[in-house]
């Protein structure tokens, strides 16, 4: 079923110990809709500025995107300027230019109007909630938010957390968001604020799902499940991965029928997958060309690293 | 097949959010031993002083621990007093009381010289390359060191290095010892130092054990493998985790009757439940009473949290 994501197309000037790129294509709807796509059709509301041409469209239509919610505004495109150091775990940001998203009004075009899975992408929970609440019979919401947001938003974005099937945020904003630094007790508290489920992503190790009795239609509440992530020789980029990892869990989510304890960890280890291709080319290059050959070939590595039993033996 | 140990045996007192105790049993052997006493024989080498009474020996005894290699020297025994505060991933060292820990001069007992398998732990290179060469006839040799050996001792450890099966490290070990931010490339560099594989462990995140072709017999190289830990809600102590891991890991091992791939990740796992439960109490009690049974359970759990099939679909 189609996706509805919700957040920022932009252009990102990234610096990483493997080289240095300027204004190429980025955004969390970006990389969340390419790496949905592999899965799901996928629809996407962002606003561009003038400097987004044919050729930076064609990113999405040759994946078979939507892109009739990608509003055009006079003016420039978001633009972000970021590098990377040492374990590549982390950004240091230096500088955010909202440019046309500063003024972001989204508008839900009419064919999308029948949307069952809706992902908020990082961007104001007011924004979030306005778009929630415009889409009442989604089936199923996912989000993400981050510092920011959690620092000096948190009345907005307390409106957004009730209504989530899965919040999936990183190590550092959970801790941030429950006050807690026990995973587990963070997880309950999250859950607690509204999020049915808790995706947690802690880089180079892989994520864990939190569960609730909310999680799944018949109450069960499953144990936490751990899902690896690749060790990489080379990183070229982590910019996206978290998005990235969004779209292949939400994208994979979406294909399936219902929603199951086994279709959820499947979805995480399919996370982790579009994940670790992001990483390995600047910008999106890597995700607009990967072939679901290389997906499914991945998914095996990533259960052949996980799994006491493997097919080679 | 029996393991010999050498390392210290140790009075710990420890400050965490959940408590405080003073000189309890610890130290790096004697975590490791307990651990591996539910797969195996289990031989120590370690000295200790006058304030090491019955009480504290029959702590090994009652687990079937040989402590003929455990010398009494006049003085105090090796005092080490450490908080946590946070995350609890890492103690903040407060007092060493090397005590008769500084003269120690490991000495092998006749009865010992039969054994097969030596774990050197965490004690100054050059006593672990001693007893290294003086058990020329053992099957597998596995070790862990620290980050003061690695910055001012990288010589003497070098020589170590070069007859391990095995090398159990953290993280940020890993990363000193090879100069290398990335862990697919630090590994390359570390096991290219001499160990044949290479056991990382992130703390709460798990551990991953990296290979070379000289990891197995057959020469095949297999991926990395990626062991989950347990998340807990409550960790009273995390002192001798990462020696529980050791001691859980190797007893596996050595309880084996051949090195392969399936038998190192199911001993991954072990390493990983026997860490777990050293966590839940202060000092060595867990590790003291738990039982085969709870072990067993405990490994399936590992499995549940991290396969995408589980029994229970």
């Amino acid at each position: 079923m189609a996706i509805l994501v919700v957040g920022s197309v932009a252009f990102d000037s990234i610096e990483t110990p493997h080289g240095k790129v300027d204004h190429c294509l980025g955004g969390a709807a970006t990389h969340f809709a390419l790496a949905a796509s592999y899965f799901t059709d996928v629809r996407v509301i962002a606003v561009v500025g003038e400097d987004f041409l044919p050729k930076h469209e064609a990113v999405f239509t040759a994946r078979g995107i939507d892109t009739r919610g990608i509003e055009r505004a006079p003016g420039l495109s978001f633009h972000w300027t970021g590098s990377y150091a040492g374990t590549l775990n982390e950004a240091q940001t230096l500088g955010t230019d909202l440019n046309v998203f500063e003024r972001f009004e989204p508008k839900i075009p009419e064919a999308y109007t029948d949307t069952e899975y809706l992902f908020l992408a990082n961007i104001d929970p007011v924004l979030q909630a306005r778009v929630r609440s415009a889409m009442p019979n989604v089936r199923m919401v996912c989000g993400d938010t981050m510092n920011y947001w959690i620092k000096d938003h948190a009345a907005n974005l307390a409106v957004v957390l009730r209504e989530l099937d899965v919040l999936l945020i990183n190590d550092g904003e959970a801790r941030m968001l429950s006050g807690e630094t026990n995973s587990v007790l963070a997880a309950e508290k999250v859950m607690a604020m509204g999020p049915k489920s808790l995706v947690v992503k802690h880089g180079e190790y892989g994520a864990t799902a939190f569960f609730s009795k909310r999680s799944f239609a018949g109450g069960e509440t499953p144990r936490p499940f751990r899902a690896p992530a690749l060790p990489l020789a080379e990183v070229v980029d982590p910019t996206g991965a978290g998005d990235s990892f969004a779209g292949g869990f939400y994208g994979y989510l979406a294909s399936q029928p219902k929603l199951t304890p086994a279709v959820f960890r499947k979805a995480m280890f399919y996370g982790g997958v579009m994940g670790s291709f992001a990483v390995e080319r600047f910008g999106t290059e890597r995700l607009q060309g990967v072939t679901r050959a290389e997906i499914d070939a991945r998914f095996e590595l990533f259960r052949e690293i996980s799994h006491l039993d493997t097919a080679a033996e």
